[in-house]
């Protein structure tokens, strides 16, 4: 089987040419669509964009630069080729896919660069500092904010990206201590693979996961679907490793310290800007020996909110908990596949009728998703105390079916979105955190800002939201909006957007990420956020580990 | 009642000057001691120091700058007294300890200032840049690394200590959202009853918890001693103000985020290098409703590890769990008060030596205490499923009066090390973390190093330890060791094992401190471990906060 990074990926979107989202078998989505955002879908499926007919700047590398390079990192491990050059010149945000669909890939690197060895990137380092290379650090490449776009600024001769993907082993297993030793170029389904080896896992499972890997991860300060329980990944470092222009620098196996400001939190957010990440120590989990993933269907989103911080205030921390709002919770229904059995399907739909007339509806109400792994034992424990907190709360259990479906699927929602850019509808999604007593006002705040930056652009829209990654404290929010695409005003259309949401977030408490990390697409408000004094501080770190400014130019800092 | 802040302290040692450790209630301590250690006790209490002995430097400030001083924070809020000068001289180490009693205050702050409000901390910053006077934060005083100590920098015209005691109120409780926002100047015993209005508690309850306070416990990244459960101050932070000599920081209350390098993090483990915290929003939980500590004998210390390691990988947390090794163990019986009832004194020591027999024994066994708060029945079930695995790894049960004997004893110790400085005892201790794999080796060589280090200035030695503060991954070690005073020679004597020890925990893997900080004892080895870069990058933050490097000069950074 081939590597998860092996795959001939799209350039232009999400993920394996060969996988898509199969909206065909879907018969109630086109529609529900064309209602709701008033447009209409001639084709299901639009071309896909040609590479060949992109223009592309040429690699302003002279030949003794690629030499120097080569001989670094060998001959076969530097490339100028166009497939290379424009799979590291965006990550996936909606911005990106939009301009490059539009055949706008602005800033190609000048060469991407796989070392082999972490003297191999001290030695890049070096080189792109004599030269006057900036080098965009590159893992997965999915990054929704900008972070691997080398882009291009003043006083640089030209631009590395730097794919750590030869980098891929799992170095050291300790079983007794439950920690892993981890190179950072390792993606998602390799990265588990080699630990279920040793009978341990991770358990950091973004959406991005099959198409990302733990360099990224811990640079952009991501979160897993499971970070309910196993935590951000911020939570998950024992230890780290970096190389930086100045030197490396190594933080000890230790579980916890008291030896000044905390380095990994430090390099854990850093978005390639202070360092390459080249190993990690990490913390690991027994492979759950069961999963039990239910739906339920709460009649309304207070309700599941409600239910979400009892649970977590009541110590049991599911692996993943859930809730859409109405908007969501009735999408997630027209975007379903019926089941192949007509008489099944049939069964599910009076039932569905049954409880309508009940009080419970997707129309009006919150699906829910329950997830517990671990040991038989404990699952069936936790399970059953969260579903009491469930009911209590207005909760009708939905069963495992549900539970799985939502388990089974959940990678592919991104296929989904390039298949609606050829249907004129754009979908991007952003996302917050606070405490719970501002989780109402927040979601209420951003949901009518969002609405109304796109009513500006005379779009009608689907704003959907989802409280996942929960914590003692607060949750996450995490908005998902629909509009019809203003041709012609693409960007600007969707710079509106972003920042009337931007804006709103920050001035009703909510932090401008809480996974997606920064990159340049929230930089604005990164630096409102950061204060100018977080700013001189960070200036402060770049400049003691990065004089030369050569690492990720552009990103977190203006 | 008087706030903890208001007691009469020992300018010299631990704590109230009207509190003491009854060693005369303890019968069998002082032949103990005399007999492990080759010494004789002839007066179990000398006379304490007098102040008025001590030869104080006069202050260095001239009366405009006392002026100006008082003007920001009013007249009764500067003071040059010599007890003020003298309370902010030292913290709390041995090495601050033994020169107190040798009469030696080197570094008395020039003036004490009192603030009453942040604006005035912002002023006072604004002013001691401008007349080049180095600013020590103060809260409690009790640091054991030196942290609180107004070292004399060359460049500085003179010393402050800003000691943050009237700025100690409880700002907001957020019930539904469990977090309180507090002032940083309040003290533990305050803090926890001022929360308890609201039913809640921080659960940060360090050895200093009586004499210290939450702006302390952030800038040293302290842990209190229910930390297995509740997590080390740094992940009790919600978030954070700070008054640096550039202006305020203040972190959003959201449970977590993706805004770049956590500054949180960054300012938890500063010591005062960079700011003065003046207020944060923590995380609180309900106030418990059962408490149950409980006794355990290990027949080893290995098989009391061993357990502590499957307790937290099974997920169990109990607030406390702490097994002490075998000398820790014998001491804490000798140690020990006898009941007033000489009938149940009897039974005890006779079915001590009934355990005995079937072999276990304080002599070489591992005495725990096991510790569980929270809700009745979550107390019961947690305990109940630790017991099994204390059972399964050797111990015999030993009850609650045990582990309660430990709880109302918990803060006493430091005065016991009083005591034994007028028998010609030393008595210090260290503390470290590593991951499980690492334990036993650390333990072992630690051990070696303190007893060989005490040999070479021909003490005898008791080195005792015991593992607390425990995490999945691993577990802090926590060592005391006693020895006889090198009369003439003893802040050398205490160097030479203190450099022993540090060198023996870097070289074996461990950090050089898990909860006590760095100050200024810890700092040849924090920068080994930190690293020349991680140096650099100090220094970078440094400069973009503080340019002037009024800051707490001296400390983590040499």
């Amino acid at each position: 089987m081939p590597k998860s990074n092996e795959i001939e990926a799209r350039w232009w979107g999400w993920g394996d040419i060969n996988k898509t989202y199969e909206v065909e078998k879907r018969p109630t989505y086109v529609p529900f669509i064309e209602e709701k955002l008033d447009v209409e879908v001639e084709h299901v499926r639009t071309p896909d964009p040609d590479m060949s007919e992109l223009e592309l700047r040429e690699s302003r590398l002279q030949s003794d630069a690629i030499d120097a390079l080569k001989k670094i990192v060998g001959e076969d491990n530097v490339s100028t080729t166009r497939r290379d050059r424009v799979m590291h010149a965006i990550g996936r945000s909606y911005r990106d896919c939009l301009l490059a669909r539009m055949g706008q890939i602005k800033h190609p690197p000048d060469a991407v660069i796989f070392p082999g060895s972490e003297d191999e990137v001290v030695e890049l380092l070096k080189l792109a500092e004599d030269r006057s290379l900036a080098v965009t650090p590159f893992c997965g490449g999915s990054s929704v904010v900008g972070g691997v776009e080398p882009l291009d600024i003043e006083g640089f001769a030209g631009t590395l990206s730097v794919d750590l993907r030869r980098m891929d082993k799992v170095l050291r297993v300790d079983v007794e201590s439950r920690t892993a030793r981890i190179q950072a170029g390792i993606w998602g389904p390799e990265l588990e693979d080699e630990l279920a080896k040793f009978k341990v896992y991770l358990g950091h499972a973004p959406e991005s996961f099959l198409y990302s890997g733990l360099g990224g991860w811990i640079a952009s300060r991501g979160a897993g679907r499971q970070s309910t329980s196993y935590g951000k990944i911020e939570e998950m470092i024992e230890s780290v490793r970096i190389v930086t222009p100045r030197g490396v620098i190594e933080t000890r196996d230790v579980p916890a310290s008291a030896t000044g400001p905390d380095l990994d939190r430090i390099f854990c957010g850093s978005e390639g800007t202070l360092g390459i990440i080249t190993e990690a120590t990490m913390k690991v989990h027994p492979l759950p020996q069961a999963y039990d993933y239910r739906g339920q269907l709460f009649k309304t989103f207070e309700g599941g909110v409600q239910a979400v911080r009892e649970i977590l205030q009541h110590g049991l921390f599911p692996e993943t908990i859930r809730i859409s709002d109405d908007e969501e919770s009735s999408m997630a229904m027209r975007v379903r596949r019926p089941s192949s059995n007509p008489t099944k399907e049939q069964a599910m739909q009076s039932a569905l009728k049954g409880l309508s007339r009940l009080g419970w509806s997707f129309e009006t109400g919150a699906f829910a998703i329950l997830g517990c792994e671990g040991k038989k034992v404990d699952v069936a424990v936790r399970m059953k105390r969260m579903q009491a907190i469930c009911r209590k709360n207005g909760a009708m259990p939905l069963g495992k079916g549900a539970g799985m479906e939502w388990f089974e699927t959940r990678y592919d929602n991104p296929y989904l979105r390039d298949i609606m850019f050829g249907w004129g509808v754009m979908t991007d999604t952003l996302e917050t955190a606070t405490t719970w007593d501002n989780i109402m006002p927040l979601y209420h705040a951003v949901k009518k800002s969002i609405r109304g930056a796109l009513a500006d652009y005379d779009s009608r829209s689907m704003v959907t939201c989802h409280l996942s990654h929960s914590y003692v404290t607060g949750s996450s929010l995490y908005f998902i909006f629909l509009g019809k695409i203003a041709r012609g005003r693409e960007i600007e259309q969707w710079e509106h957007v972003k920042r009337t949401a931007g804006d709103t977030i920050l001035a009703n408490g909510g932090t401008i990420t809480h996974h997606h990390g920064v990159g340049y697409e929230h930089a604005p408000w990164f630096e409102r956020e950061y204060g100018p004094q977080g700013m001189e501080l960070l200036r402060g770190m770049k400049k003691a580990l990065d004089p030369a400014g050569i690492m990720n130019p552009g990103k977190l800092l203006p």
